[in-house]
C-alpha cells in the first residue's frame, strides 16, 4: 500500500495547494492555511455555511466550497479534527452579516473546536447542525450518537440552496437539519486504508472477508464476513435504511447516493447502483436523483457506502439548485 | 482483491443497467444491450459522435454521452473490444443525417470492429479519429502506433462541442484530430488490477515498486523502480509531455488532467496535480483549464495518469462550452 506523496508531514499541505492550484477561480487558502474559502468570498448578506474536518476524505470536505454550496471549509491533518485557528479563521471569512451555519460530522475532536470556536468568534449568530447520517454506528433510540458520513454532503446541496437563495439563517438552519434527519447512510469495505506515516492498513480486512457499516476512519461496523454476492451485500444495506427510516416524515420519494470509499472501481459502484434500485422500486420507493461517484471517501479503503435522503417538497427542488465547486457542479 | 460483483458473467450488464438506472435522463440502452445513447436521441441535422471499448474504465467510455460531448457509445466485455453489432448500432443510433465521427483509443480489437461497422453501416459519411496520446507507448516517430488513454476525453469535450454548436462532420473532424494531436499522456500505478474472472491480477507490481509509462491495461511502461517521491514522479512525467511536445503547433497554454487510474486517493491525486502544476509554471506554462478526477480507469489499479493539451484560440473556448454527460458537467 504505497502512498503518492513526498512524505507524510507534507501530505495535508501539499494536497490543499493541489486544491488552490487546481480551482483557482473557485477557492483559495483562508489565514491560516488550513482553511479553504470561496475565491469571491460571501455575498453581502447571505448566510455563511462553514464545513470542516480531518483531510484524507476528498471530497469531503473542502471539496464542497462554492456557489451553491458552503462558504469555507476549516481542514485537519489526516484523519484529524481542524485546529480551533482553523475553525475560527472559517467562520470569520464565511460571515457576511447574515450568520454562520456550522455543518460538520459527529466527531469528538471536530465539535470540541468547532464548539470553541463558535463561542470565541466574534461573529454573532452561529449555529451548528451535525452530520448523524450514518446508521450503522448507533441505533434508532440514540440518533444524535451517530457519526457523520457521506450523507452530509446532500445537507451541503440543501442548505447551500438554501442560503445562496437568501434564505435567513434560522431557516437554513432548518433545511440542513431536515436533509439530516431524513438521511440514512451505512458503508461497507473489503480493504482498509493507510495512514501517511504509518506503515501498515490502519485496519486489516483479511483477504476473504467483508465489512457491513465500517465507518470513514475504519470504526468497527456489524459484522464482518466472507465476501458475498453483490445483491446480498446492498440487499441488505438498503433493508437497514428502509428499517431505520421515520415512518411519521419519511415518504416515498428519494435522493439515492453510491458512494466510492476510495478503491472501488467505477463499474462496480453502478453494479451496486442497479441494486439499490431494485430494492428501493420494490418497495415502491421512486428515486428522483442520484448521485454515484465518489463524494466521501477515506483514502483507498476498498469500499462504498450508500445514503438515501427521502425528501419533501421542500428540499426536492434545491437539489436542483445550480451548483459549482471543485467536485459537484449541477446546472 | 475482492470484486463488488454478482459474477464475473453479469459484470458489465450488472453495471451498464445501474449506470441507465442512475442517469434515465440522459442515457439508455440502445439496440444491442452493448449500446449506450443519448436519451434525448441526436438532434437532426447534428453531427453523431461515437466512441467505444472495452469495459472495465469508467466513466471511459460510456460515462461521456450526453449534451456537448457524445451521442452513442459501443461496449465490449472487460478490456475487450465493442462487438461488430455494437458498433453498428452505435453508429446507427448517432446519425442524424450529418454523418458520424467515430472516435476512440488507438487498440487492435476496437479498430477491427468499428472499421469493419464504418464499410457495412447505411450511414453514408462515417469519420475516424484515433485516440493515440499515451506517450509512453511508441516513440515520437511512431505516433500512430500510440495508445489511447485519457486524453482521448479531451477530445470528446472539443469535438463535442463543435458538433453541438452545429459544426460539419469535416470541422468536427479536424477538432477532434487536433485535439489529439496536441494531447500528451503518460501513466504510473504502484498496484494492478483484477479481471473479475480471475484471481490474480492482471500485472503483478511488487510491494515497494512503481511503474512508469503502464497502459490502461496494463501494458508494460518504460520502467518500473522503487516507489519515489511524487515530486520525483510527477516531476520526470510532466518533464517527458514537456519533450514530446511539437515544437511547430503547441504553444504553451494548456490544459491539464490528472486522472485517477483507480484505487489512487483523491488527496493524492492532489498532492501530484501541485507537482505538475509546479513544473508546467516552471517551463513558463499557462494552465487555463484543470480536470482533476476519475476520467479513464482500470478498475482497482492503483496510478494516476497526466494529460496536457496544448490549446489555442480555437480549440480553447470549446473546453467551456457546456455539457452535461453522467460524469462530466460543466456550466
Amino acid at each position: 500500500m504505497k502512498k503518492l506523496m513526498n512524505s507524510p508531514s507534507t501530505y495535508v499541505d501539499d494536497s490543499l495547494s493541489g486544491l488552490t492550484f487546481a480551482y483557482p477561480d473557485l477557492v483559495r487558502a483562508g489565514k491560516t492555511g488550513r482553511t479553504i474559502v470561496r475565491r469571491a468570498g460571501v455575498r453581502k448578506g447571505k448566510v455563511g455555511i462553514v464545513t470542516g474536518g480531518g483531510s484524507g476524505h476528498l471530497p469531503l470536505f473542502c471539496g464542497y466550497v462554492g456557489p451553491g454550496l458552503l462558504d469555507a471549509c476549516a481542514v485537519g491533518n489526516v484523519f484529524e479534527g481542524p485546529t480551533l485557528q482553523s475553525c475560527l479563521d472559517a467562520i470569520d471569512m464565511a460571515d457576511a452579516g447574515a450568520g454562520v451555519l456550522l455543518l460538520y460530522g459527529n466527531y469528538g475532536g471536530d465539535r470540541m473546536n468547532f464548539d470553541m470556536a463558535s463561542k470565541m468568534t466574534r461573529v454573532e449568530q452561529v449555529r451548528t447542525v451535525l452530520g448523524i447520517d450514518d446508521i450503522a454506528s448507533a441505533g434508532p433510540h440514540e440518533r444524535h450518537k451517530r457519526r457523520g458520513v457521506a450523507g452530509i454532503t446532500l445537507a451541503f446541496k440543501t442548505a447551500g440552496a438554501a442560503a445562496e437563495g437568501g434564505a435567513p439563517l434560522e431557516e437554513v438552519t432548518r433545511i440542513a437539519q431536515k436533509t439530516i434527519e431524513r438521511t440514512h447512510s451505512i458503508g461497507l469495505a473489503w480493504a482498509g486504508c493507510r495512514l501517511p506515516s504509518a506503515d501498515e492498513p490502519l485496519v486489516d480486512i483479511s483477504d476473504g472477508d467483508v465489512e457491513l457499516g465500517i465507518g470513514i476512519h475504519g470504526e468497527p461496523g456489524i459484522w464482518r464476513r466472507p465476501m458475498a454476492p453483490v445483491d446480498a451485500l446492498v440487499g441488505e444495506m438498503v433493508e437497514r435504511i428502509l428499517e431505520d427510516r421515520l415512518p411519521e416524515s419519511d415518504g416515498n420519494k428519494v435522493v439515492l447516493m453510491v458512494n466510492n470509499l476510495g478503491a472501488t472501481p467505477v463499474d462496480e459502484l453502478f453494479i451496486a447502483y442497479r441494486r439499490a434500485h431494485e430494492v428501493l422500486t420494490t418497495n415502491d420507493i421512486s428515486i428522483v436523483r442520484s448521485f454515484v461517484g465518489s463524494f466521501a471517501t477515506s483514502m483507498e479503503m476498498a469500499g462504498m457506502s450508500i445514503s438515501v435522503c427521502f425528501i419533501d417538497d421542500e428540499i426536492e427542488p434545491l437539489f436542483s439548485a445550480p451548483t459549482c465547486s471543485p467536485f459537484w457542479s449541477i446546472q
